[in-house]
């Protein structure tokens, strides 16, 4: 689908599910931002204690797939939230940031750097 | 640009960025859901010890406002890079998560309810 | 308890728990700090939504309250297992961030002052 | 220190420095979870995108370690500003977490466990 799906009509697809519910009152600046880290911890908590080839190794467990598929569209479905609420344009906020990063890291200095990665 | 952006457009510019820098290597499962939390809490950052009302007002401080997009844009990157590398539809995902909510959450019964929201 | 009990005696009694497991080799600097993370959020997740009075008033609901308490407890239990692998005096670091904290916010520019605050 | 120090002490020393600047108001339940998720995540970048191998190198590192420590300072500060507030005993607290981890990981069935402790 992403093909074929813009970033509006998944923002809106968010939007009419939130207004339905009536809300859009609880999705506020500062608690969309703590449900966004709540979420990303939910996801974190997925590969908890484990060692990078371990957390790797869920990829091809489809039941722990799943869930780490639910806790990411969960961490967009709150970013789309913001996005509408804060009246903003996602794909141009994208646009603007990977513009910054690109003079921020410069490929020639930043390529296979871990070290200057770090300090992104 | 939100109206003309596909989801796949957007993958790919973040995926160019970071492959151009070969930093695939350093987005490993784990990694990327702690980048994800670590920019989540830059972005809570900004509403620290804020009430509401003054949270608020922040959307109306274009430097702030401009922070705020940046924090948002890097948690999409991250969720984008995600989606490439662990091989799945973002849209897909969004979809079926909220399919889930639906069920999770009837109209009727979750409709301007914060305890019942609470428990998503 | 928290009268006659030393740092070193509720350290001891998490470092016994987790040893009696075999469970350090788990507690790596990494994955203590992401488990700090995940508690934390854990913990965030009980005010989710709420707003600043609805969050107070948990205080008086004693299972929330309780909810409360073993979240922070795990909070701490990580830090002091991290300052029982990591080698470092809790009480010195907590003695000497407050020092520097001394030093970064005066008392006479500080008192009252959230906007200073948020640059903590 | 930690051998000679009650957390009623440490917890005084916190409080005092919170009161002298009137910041008792903005710690509410609610900032004190999101703060402690903050700084939780200042302490995880410091480990970002290392290896574990990595992250387990910088504690020989004197300058990151001083940042270690800094960082589980201030988590452990918020917890005992909250402790205050809040009005409960963390030395309980936490044995009474501990208590309920023992029975919920009884040694036999835990021990050097990773998946079982995947649970906590």
């Amino acid at each position: 689908m992403d093909d074929s799906t813009t970033v509006k009509t998944l923002k809106q697809s968010v939007v009419s599910f939130r207004d339905a519910r009536d809300w859009k009152k609880f999705h506020t600046p500062k608690d969309l931002a703590a449900s966004i880290s709540i979420e990303a911890n939910e996801l974190l908590e997925l590969f908890q204690w484990k060692t990078p080839q371990e957390a790797q190794a869920l990829l091809d467990d489809s039941t722990k797939m799943q869930e780490i598929r639910d806790e990411i569209a969960d961490i967009v479905i709150y970013c789309l939230s913001a996005s509408d609420s804060m009246e903003f344009d996602l794909s141009e906020a994208v646009a603007a940031k990977l513009q910054k990063n690109e003079e921020k890291y410069p490929v020639e200095k930043a390529k296979g750097n871990s070290k200057k990665y770090t300090e992104l």
